[in-house]
């Protein structure tokens, strides 16, 4: 039993800058201090409530806005809703933010494009700059940072306790998690 | 603070046969019980989650999966989601049911189509008639009713406390409600 207090926390970042595994290391920590915890990832949530959406600019806004929609919906009834997709428009976020009915937290998975293209976990800029994908975030189309995010974290330069450390100390800042909270993950 | 069972409370019925007001009649009651709840009305999903899905039989379907997988994520989060679609196939519906990591109950709006017609809030119905609308339900493509809802309420003749209650009965008798609810709505 818990007093959850909802909040979006909305990872943003290139394809390959460690969102998605960042969100599921920082998920069960979150739980494991008794609060409810979704994360909704940018494929599955693809898979499920966006089919058909292709990778326009307003095909993305859309997917962009159903996500946040449901974050809302999660995170106004108690829920941390942890969001995972590339999310590369400034306008959009902030649109989201100023919608929320929660705590929204921009956390900006801040890694250089070099490193990430260097990476390609998933093959994706090499197809990108083949040509293959087209409008592919950072490569043939922008990535719009954000200008005041609540945490920023540097996976190419921390390891990942670290970077959740950040996140959950700016949680426990803001009375989102029990006090303690970030010492523990520091461990 | 409570100690929320999520569930899902999918009424299905024609259009006009009163879902969204039985379930906007039934959400404050059991918000009074200090419960969580939330509404995922029909025409509020088409806009956030299915914008430029229209009425076949596939885009119904596909707004129907969506409208199940954000009552499932709410439910399992100890919401009580409360859905007010016609949801006209009885195969969706059962598939939904059969997805949901949470109770589903299934509330079905009984109202003849010679009454809803007659009534025709919208005016839905005579625009079908003439055929400006196409594959409306009811008139141009079929409603299965449930074979075996938890709970049928018969809007032609009972008054919306009678079928509040009936539904409000149900979710005490499956623990899902404080007891006595039922009690204190009948008044």
């Amino acid at each position: 039993m818990s007093t959850n207090k909802g909040c979006i926390l909305w990872f943003t970042g290139l394809s390959g800058a460690g969102k998605s595994t960042l969100a599921e290391f920082v998920a069960p920590l979150l739980r494991d201090f008794g609060l409810k915890v979704e994360v909704l990832d940018g494929d599955e949530v693809r898979e499920n409530l966006s089919k058909g959406l292709g990778f326009s600019k307003e095909d993305r806004d859309t997917n962009i806005r159903r996500i946040g929609f449901v974050a809302n919906l999660l995170a106004r009834n108690g829920v941390i809703a942890i969001t995972a997709a590339i999310s590369p428009y400034r306008p959009i976020r902030d649109e989201i933010r100023s919608k929320s009915q929660a705590p929204f937290v921009e956390i900006f998975v801040n890694a250089p494009l070099a490193v990430v293209e260097e990476r390609d976990t998933k093959g994706l800029y090499r197809k990108a700059r083949a040509g293959v994908l087209k409008q592919f975030t950072g490569v043939s189309d922008p990535y719009e940072e954000p200008l005041h995010p609540e945490v920023t974290v540097f996976t190419d330069r921390e390891d990942i306790e670290e970077s959740a450390a950040k996140v959950i100390a700016y949680l426990e800042s803001q009375g989102l998690v029990p006090k303690g909270s970030a010492a523990k993950v520091r461990g």
